[in-house]
């Protein structure tokens, strides 16, 4: 089997950290606890690893392919998309009244990570579909709701996001596509969008793309931008499919990576105008276009943790299946597998350790995602906000930095097999790289997490979570045990370090941005090392106890190692960090402009 | 133009930090001064940006091809090959007897860069050749270095390294092949060997293979390898060509990058046996195939440099083409150039320091070989060796390691272009993940570096040059320069971190192998970071004179803000490094086997 979904450690985390018990007791959640994540996560753990992952290596030789404006997926995608929708996978998180499961995030995300480890081309249709869901339950008007929802959720339809144009990538505020106000109330849109993600495909009768577009007249800049709803096909009154639209595929691009996924360049209106039909009112389009965004950022960065979980699993099987050399302890008196080789066991728990590490922070954000949409108390649905949204950059960015250098480990691990594409590990080292780019790169993170999450409050948030953190550093004196002791010294001095940081940030944010802007990515990745570190912390006293009580002892060690293994190799990287950061600022902007 | 070799940078590290007059003062160098280095640098500069650097894309769409045993190389590639050869260009650091031009290291290495920063899978050609020269050199009888020399320094014919063999790669005491004695002295070779690097191709007349193999009756293991010249096409007594021999290309990889390098795979003695020629002594192969290895190793090095410098420039390039966003610092009321934003810098800056640290240390290490091996004086030449020994893993795996990160960046500067295929960044990011696999992967380098650098010494080499260090760091004090005291801060902290990790692991190679080998990447990583960092120290303190001077002050004041920058940023590493390592061993072979 190329990939086995990590049930056990996505319900540890579910159970333990995102204490899935207290979500199934929120409105809404009553049949959401545990017993239901066990079942939900084995069907998903089944579908994923006999349907999706053999699919994976044959989207990469064969990718999706444009003739004459039609993409034709992969072959076997086609087939395997029906699977997924026929399993009301599509559905998982969004609202029964639509056709959902009105599933937790909590366990969506668990099940997110397994299709996107079993085939990330294939996951990003699902994903671009969730975005367009989320953007039209929140501000579609109730007959958009009506003609789109219930087949989006099937995935009897799928959905895009349309923002990017040739000069318009990070900078939305270039956006030029226009959309003349028809007397019908509809709109005409015209104009070229790039980078589409399952743009144009033969998975799904219709395709539902939610495009950004200036209404004749608009203000300049992001003021002006509004959000459409541009079907392929139109849909009649009765839910039946009508003429073509006027958007068509002009070309797919030949990428590095997730060959299988298209990227469609999108032509709106060369025959007279596409129709298109206004989302919520004008010039909020990028309000709700966010509200995507913010869903698909979650979700890229999972994309992070499930290429690293599948290179991860392919690493580990090579390493006790090729024979090189005798261990340097003499413990072996013969050529043995590498994985009895120290600097190979270090890749691995390096490996290892990103990930759990990652998918812990995820576990939790997502549960307070939950808590703060259906918790009835609004300053515990605020505070969870204000926690998920301080996470959501940390998760987009670090699992996605840290997926680089897992694939790139990867592929180091298999030595010169790794280079040679027939292994696979090549391509998660290729697919990967689009994650730390798409939805925002790491730098567009960065600035989200100086600016609305650090800056604006002064820092409160940030130093709200550090409080937390201090909490389980106590914890982890009281247990008292060496590893416990070990991992509360590496997980202080990373917080101590993270304080500093924010209050560098908070306090310079408008006097000195430069110097601010130079450190926000390294801010994130020290933000983001010391939130999975902490996790595992946390996860490092609840395997104490478990194995005090008796259980699943090996599994349970092997979370203490793992989370030893972080704080003394990857927490230990702060303190450098924060030197970067707040001592070293003016190096970053100096060189004069000619010199580079 | 795709690349601008940096003669400059070149000729500043040539000059000012490996001492190019003191080495043409050494006997057979009389010629070898500052003017011969600029005049040689820009005539490669020329050449590599003229004629290879264009075809380096066009090697990646359409690399080199097999049919029924024929590789033919990319269009333009023989040609090229041919301009290469009838330049002199590689017999520049060949001995003037066999019609090469002499030239101290310290000059072919900065040529070296351009050939590979212009096109890397073509540089892997003339680089396997000066593998197979330098062995023949040493250890080839006068008849073996009369039939071949001549041929392989004008670049007539051109050279490989046969180690590899599907079950030995890292471990060549599982080489299998096998030669058997004939009558008339030679012998005939039988064997599959793999990942043969420019193994086939009509680039060259005649192609001599330099094969690993064991003698019939050989010992068992690394003791019973024999090192043999077997040419594709045999050689009358006249210099003409003869018969084909028995070695044959039977297919070649499909791989993720340096596609125009063709990879053969290639049989040994199917049709009655290749017909080998001893070099040296029986069982002494792998000995000799160190010296074309560590010649080969320092060549990688050097491609990690040249590829990093590659993508720098094509970033550098992209973000004052690119507009998005404004400043934030309210610099510019309007969208701008990317490189304006401080996290492009950032970016930039980093791509930077690395290239240039990574560089000067390279040159330097030139200059210590040029003077182990031509200095009159024999304690001279034995510190230079063992200088330049210590340094020959940390310039392949620290070089080619920083690659890694630095073609990354070189993507994310350009975004979502970044990753489609025709933007050219996506091609060094692939291209560069081989650098840290093949002439032996970062973790053999680093097992060189401990075993055999450090531990067999008992670290005194490298407190030696710890003493060197802290000897610069009190030039840096005198000068007292804001600047010249940053740098020495970072410096001195990171080679006390260096001394602790030294002191383990001359302290614990023997008794506790495990936590040593544990740590021997991020010794490698700390030991690298630390001497390119104390190059590029060294240089801040000559562009300081050199201003005071009144000489080139752009030039000079950049490199002291390049220098800045890596003290800043990249040293700040060091501590991180040397806790993992001295601490936390145990956490990286702690974990059960049978739970990865």
């Amino acid at each position: 089997m190329s990939y086995v979904a990590p049930v056990k450690d996505m319900l540890f985390n579910i159970e333990h950290l995102a204490n899935i018990e207290q979500i199934a007791q929120l409105p809404g959640f009553e049949d959401a606890g545990l017993d239901t994540a066990q079942a939900v996560l084995e069907e998903s753990a089944k579908f994923t690893e006999g349907v999706l992952a053999p699919l994976n290596w044959e989207g990469d030789k064969n990718p999706s392919s444009w003739k004459d404006g039609v993409v034709t997926a992969t072959p076997g995608f086609k087939e395997a998309f029906k699977q997924f929708t026929d399993g009301g996978w599509q559905g998982l998180q969004h609202p029964t009244d639509f056709g959902g499961q009105g599933l937790p995030k909590t366990i969506g995300a668990a099940c997110g990570e397994m299709v996107n480890s079993a085939n990330m081309s294939f996951a990003l249709c699902p994903l671009l579909s969730d975005g367009a869901i989320e953007a039209l339950l929140t501000a579609g008007s109730d007959e958009l709701k009506a003609t789109y929802l219930e087949n989006l959720v099937s995935g009897k339809w799928t959905g895009t996001m349309n923002l990017t144009e040739p000069q318009a990538g990070s900078d939305l505020a270039m956006v030029r596509s226009r959309a003349e106000p028809q007397t019908d109330g509809t709109y005409k849109v015209f104009g070229t969008k790039i980078f589409i993600t399952w743009g144009e495909h033969d998975m799904a009768e219709n395709i539902v793309h939610l495009v950004l577009a200036r209404v004749t007249g608009a203000p300049e800049g992001v003021k002006g931008i509004s959000l459409f709803v541009c079907p392929k096909f139109m849909v009649n009154k009765d839910g039946s499919l009508g003429a073509r639209n006027d958007v068509h595929c002009v070309s797919i691009e030949h990428k590095m990576g997730i060959k299988a996924s298209p990227t469609a360049v999108l032509q709106y209106g060369d025959h007279g105008g596409a129709v298109g039909y206004l989302v919520g009112q004008e010039n909020r389009g990028l309000e709700y276009m966010f509200i995507m965004m913010n869903a698909a950022r979650y979700g890229v960065g999972v994309q992070g943790i499930a290429i690293a979980e599948r290179a991860y699993q392919k690493a580990v099987q090579f390493s006790k299946d090729r024979v090189q050399s005798r261990p340097v302890d003499g413990s072996i008196a013969a050529s043995a597998p590498i994985i009895h080789h120290p600097d190979v066991k270090r890749m691995l728990m390096t490996m290892r350790a990103y990930t759990e590490g990652c998918r812990a922070l995820a576990s939790v954000g997502a549960s307070a995602y939950d808590a703060a949409h259906h918790h009835p108390d609004a300053d515990t649905r605020k505070q969870n906000q204000a926690f998920y949204e301080y996470m959501v950059p940390l998760i987009k960015g670090y699992s996605t930095e840290m997926s680089l250098e897992v694939t790139s480990l990867g592929v180091q691990v298999h030595g010169g097999m790794g280079f040679i594409e027939e292994t696979g590990a090549a391509q998660y080292y290729r697919d990967a790289k689009i994650l730390t780019i798409y939805e925002g790169t790491t730098a567009i993170q960065a600035n989200d997490l100086v600016g609305r999450k650090t800056a604006r409050d002064g820092g409160q948030t940030a130093k709200g979570i550090a409080a937390q953190i201090e909490t389980t550093e106590a914890e982890l004196a009281a247990s008292g045990s060496a590893h416990a002791l070990a991992v509360a010294k590496r997980l202080k001095a990373a917080r101590l370090a993270f304080i500093d940081v924010v209050d560098f940030v908070a306090g310079n944010t408008k006097a000195s941005p430069n110097a601010v802007f130079a450190g926000s990515v390294p801010y994130l990745m020290l933000a983001g090392n010391l939130m999975a570190g902490w996790q595992l912390a946390r996860a490092l006293l609840v395997a104490e106890k478990q194995i005090a009580a008796g259980n699943d002892a090996p599994f349970m060690q092997a979370k203490i190692t793992t989370a030893r293994f972080y704080a003394d190799h990857l927490l230990s990287k702060a303190g450098g960090l924060r030197d970067s950061i707040v001592e070293g600022a003016e190096s970053v902007t100096a060189l004069a402009l000619e010199a580079f």
